[in-house]
Order: C-alpha cells, then sequence, then structure tokens
C-alpha cells in the first residue's frame, strides 16, 4: 500500500475508533426503531425418501424438503436508499455469528440496523435452521447402505479452531495485542455446530440460495466470512442480478485469478483479512490466492481491494472480527468502504 | 364447561376478534421499537470426542460443546412490569416456528412484542443453532462403532406431517373450516428439520437449559408447543425458581395425574388445544392424558386449566395455531388468560 493512502487511511481509522469507542460505553442505547422484521425460506427442493426415520412411531417414507436457506431480516426506520448487507457465516457456525458477541457485547447485526442498514442474516443451507437430509444415517442404520457411505460431517474441536480462528498459533497460546475476548470462550464454543457442507453438491446450495436473495431483494451486498468467502462470487456467476458489492472477510477461497472476470464489471469488491495471517499454515496460503485474485481482478478493470487490517492501523483481529473486542472499529471501517465503493440505491 | 362461562369466553373471543382483525389490516404498522435485543446460550457441557470429524482436513481428536440452548431475545421499550414469555418449538421444528407465518403473516413473536412483553425465542439443544453431536456418524462411517448404533433421527415427511399437524384426517384431505394457511404449505415444509430428541437424554437437556434460562431472566412464562410441552413442567420439577407461568400448547405430554402437584403450587398453568382433536389418533389420547392431569391438579388446589378453542368461540385451529390464519386471535385469547391468571411482576 502507498505510504500516503497509508497514512490516510489510519487517520481515518482513529476517527471511526472514536466512533464505535462511543458505541461501547456505558451509557444505555436509544431505542432500536425497526420499521419491519421477520423470517422466510429462499430455494429447496423436494426429496422422496424411505429412511426419513428409524423411530418406530415415525413414517420412514416420505417426501421431505431441503436444500433451503434460512434468512432473518430487520429493516430500520431511517434505511433511506441503502441496501440491505446480507451477512453469510463460515464452517462451523449459524448466523449467530453476527449477533450479540460471546462477551455480550452488540453485534454487527444491530450495529448495521443502528447505522441506518437493514440487515438479512441467514443460516447456510443444510445448517442451523436450514434443515438438512437424515436419511443417509437412518439408511446406514437400517442396514440399507454401507456405514463407509455415510455424508462426510464434521465438528471443529475447541483445540483444533484455535490456530484456525488466529487465536494464536497454537492451542492454548495467544497472539499478543489479540482482539478475541478470550475470557468469554466458554460462550464462544456453544455457538459451534456440526458442518454438512462437505456432504452438498458443489456450487453449495447456499449459492444459488443467495442468488435468488438478491434477486427477491432487488439489490443488496453480500458479506460472506471464512468458508462462505468463494460463495458471493459463485452466486454472481450465476446471475449477477441484485448483488451490488461482496465483502469477503477472511475467505476460504477467492475466485481463480484466470477466470473471467467480465462478471465482476459492475461489482465492488472488498477482500479484508486480519492480523496474525503471516506464519499461519491455514491462512497465508489463502492470503496469497487472494492476492493473485485481486490483482487479476484490477487488470480486468474491476473494482476489487484486499486489505489486512493492520495495514489501515487496526492491529490484533482474528479470524472472528465481528466478535473480536474492536468490532465496531473494523465494522465502521467497511462500511466507510462500503459508502465510497458501493454507495445507494439509485 | 358451564354454559354462562362459555358465553362470556365467546363474548370476549369476539372482542379480541375485531382487536386481532385490526392488526391484520393493510394499514402499515407503527415502527416497533425496541429497547434491546440479542442472543446467547444457557447450559452446554464439554465433550471429548476421536471421531469429530471424517473430513481428512479437519482434526477428528479435539473437544466439543454440546447440550446449550440457543435464546434469540427482544425487549420492547414499553415491558413495563410485564414477565417475559419465552417460547420453546416443538418436534422437528426450530425457534422458527414463532416467526413470520408461512404465507408471510405476522408471527408470534412479534406480535407480543407489540403487545409490550420481552420475548425470548428458543432452538431446544441439539436443534438448529444449538449443536448437536456428530460423533457416532464418523464413528460409524470410519468402522469404529456399528452402525446399528447410530442414534435415533428422524425427520418428518409432508404426507405424515400431515395428519399430525392436523390439517386434515390424512394427506391431503383438508377439515372443514381448516384455519392453517395451505396455500403456503411450501414454505412451511421448509421450517421442517431433523429431530434428534429421540437420541438425547431424559429429561432432554433442553429441561435443564429451560430452567437456568427461567433464573437468569428472574421470572418468565414458559410457552411450549407439541413435544416441548412437557418441558416446562420437568423444568419446574427441577427448580421452580424463575417459572412464573406454563402455557403447553397441544402438548405431547402433559405431566403424570398420580405425581406430587406439590411443585406447581404457585404456578398458574395452561393446557390449550386446538380444533379436530376428536378422531385424531394422535391426538384424541393425548388430550384425555391431559385432562387427567388438570383435573388431578385441581383436586390438588393447582390453578390449571384446559382449554380446547372451539369451546371459546374459535373453531378450525390446526395443531401449528402460532401459524394459523387466526393466529392473533388466539394470542390474544392466550394473552387475556396470562393477564389474568399470572398477571405482572409485582
Amino acid at each position: 500500500m502507498r505510504p500516503v493512502l497509508h497514512c490516510a487511511l489510519t487517520a481515518l481509522a482513529l476517527l471511526f475508533f472514536v466512533d464505535a469507542a462511543t458505541a461501547a460505553d456505558d451509557v444505555p442505547l436509544p431505542p432500536l426503531s425497526i420499521a419491519s422484521q421477520g423470517s422466510f425460506f429462499v430455494g429447496g427442493r423436494d426429496v422422496s425418501s424411505s429412511t426419513l426415520s428409524s423411530v418406530p412411531r415415525h413414517v420412514p417414507v416420505g417426501t421431505i424438503t431441503v436444500d433451503q436457506m434460512y434468512v432473518h431480516y430487520e429493516i430500520p426506520v431511517d434505511a433511506g436508499n441503502r441496501y440491505p448487507l446480507t451477512l453469510i457465516h463460515g464452517c462451523c457456525q449459524t448466523g449467530k455469528t453476527w449477533e450479540t458477541t460471546p462477551d455480550g457485547r452488540m453485534g454487527w447485526d444491530e450495529y448495521f440496523l443502528r447505522k441506518g442498514y437493514p440487515v438479512y442474516v441467514v443460516d447456510q443451507a443444510a445448517r442451523g435452521r436450514s434443515a438438512f437430509d437424515p436419511s443417509s444415517i437412518n439408511a446406514a442404520k437400517t442396514g440399507k447402505m454401507k456405514p463407509g457411505d455415510l455424508p462426510l460431517v464434521f465438528s471443529a474441536g475447541h483445540e483444533a479452531a484455535w490456530s484456525v480462528f488466529r487465536f494464536g498459533p497454537k492451542y492454548p497460546d495467544v497472539f499478543p495485542g489479540m482482539q478475541f475476548p478470550l475470557e468469554a470462550q466458554d460462550e464462544f464454543w456453544k455457538q459451534m455446530v456440526p458442518d454438512w457442507s462437505e456432504a452438498l453438491p458443489t456450487p453449495n446450495p447456499t449459492v444459488p440460495d443467495l442468488s435468488l436473495l438478491a434477486q427477491r431483494l432487488n439489490g443488496t451486498i453480500l458479506i460472506s466470512h471464512s468458508q462462505s468467502g468463494i460463495y458471493p462470487f459463485q452466486a454472481a456467476t450465476i446471475d449477477t442480478q441484485g448483488i451490488e458489492g461482496i465483502v469477503a472477510l477472511e475467505p476460504g477461497e477467492c475466485p481463480d485469478a484466470h477466470r473471467d472476470m467480465r462478471v465482476f464489471a459492475k461489482i465492488p469488491i472488498l477482500v479484508l483479512f486480519g492480523d496474525n495471517i503471516k506464519g499461519s499454515p491455514r491462512w497465508a496460503p489463502r492470503l496469497k490466492q487472494c492476492r493473485a485474485f485481486v490483482h487479476a481482478a484490477n487488470i480486468g478493470g474491476i473494482n476489487a481491494e484486499l486489505i489486512l487490517l493492520p495495514e489501515v492501523g487496526i492491529p490484533g483481529n482474528s479470524h472472528m472480527m465481528m466478535q473480536d473486542k474492536n468490532n465496531l472499529q473494523v465494522a465502521d471501517w467497511m462500511l466507510d468502504w462500503i459508502g465510497k465503493h458501493v454507495g445507494e440505491r439509485k
């Protein structure tokens, strides 16, 4: 990054720090004024199965609906022409990612509302309030399927997640200046759920669901995290309609640098990483791959930017920047980027 | 029911119908004024496992946290001294049960807010945003456990759920005057998720979690549905602290009529059923069992009441009364009962 720009961004970051710090004061916040709120599903398909149940009093034969994506939304009264923000969680998590932090501070979902943005929080397909298909478990249990054909499912253990979330180099060591509220880690571990994504088709059904959501909203900024990092790009490749911007927070994967970039011609793109990436076996290669994408995109004339938070004067962030102690400072920086690069509905 | 009381209640129901109908008008509702909102978990325990993952790049050995219960809450500015309402979904569902109806009308979660009640919506342990333990799936997949020992898990198929939810006597027939918005059934089926409750210990971990929640809130009215019908009674048996009232909506089970009732001495109890119970192989026996409980509780001096909605002039309700077309009418009747029998915080 050029030194002058770096300096300007650092000054800007300090300004935002004051903003975020004010919100974190002990003074009670004013009430939220919500024009409307609710929830719905997008996508989904019917599946017939003869192994829906291994419980005797429940019928095993029938139809269920899977691959739909749960969406919860709140729209503030002062939304004006701001585009809705769609928040897409990562591996082993649900929409809880964006809510109250483990140590009880305000999550990004509410902060964005207070900044006047409509907020849409999803549970990825086959996760949380979005149903998965249990047929194979019952098929294996009742001998109708080889157990080796059971779906790939995993939970991230605390110990292994520690370095992936970059709380420290290895469990239980902590990086100096770590912003994650590790004193509340017990509450954080409760947010983790089993992940069926490896058992799902490619692209993940969440991708067409996000495309449907963007079309339904007639314009939204897709904000992905980690595992879901690639999904907004894949959704735009299905159909750009309604996708007004992409913010990929520490994406597990960026689009290939050699792909056709034209689909992103009208979509401002921000790829944002936290601190302590260098030396992380999991994240250093991903940063490199994303740098290659952004570089190639820029050559193709795309408005894409990759930022490491320490470059703009915000050090110490973990992979869970939306829950870190300075989460509102990071949010302010991101909203400023959105204001400058995406703007409002015309 | 005595005719005079019946008549009075019918008149009351008509009054409430006007109230609910007003809210359902096309006139835009005033903004919601929310003093605070957020989410957290109660309960949970750490489990060590060597089969957390069958995905090569995810470590199989480690610790996960399970049995916790996800809780999302909103508190209106005009809550006054009203007790929070805790909404506990039933089989094969999540907290979505209480949100926007399948045909896009207001759910009970928002309606109660608009009536001035703090609202707490949970996902039962091992469901939705509350993690289940996938270790046994990976143990079976990798040959470390017999497939026959896989957990009991089931999804309710549309066809079998039809009569259980009493949309009609059998799929796809419909009861006359049915209040469920069957034109939006596709959206309803998307709410259904797999159910691990049969694989969990007794009592379900949701029960001690509800007890912890009631204590944390220092007073709440537990409103259960169907599968969770018995949970508030079980929670009160662990500890009555914080449980100010119990509303069991079409409980799958009531407490045994022969049990010691003294634990319920200070807890007003409402057991509420919809229409078309008679002749339902699933629900007629449950109604009978609940009648026996309420009768025995009354003999023991307990303030318990069992009501069928048609008895109070509200016909046509399915098992999903919180989503039926007259859901706000049912809500009004229930809030009136709460106002009379539980009252407000002293």
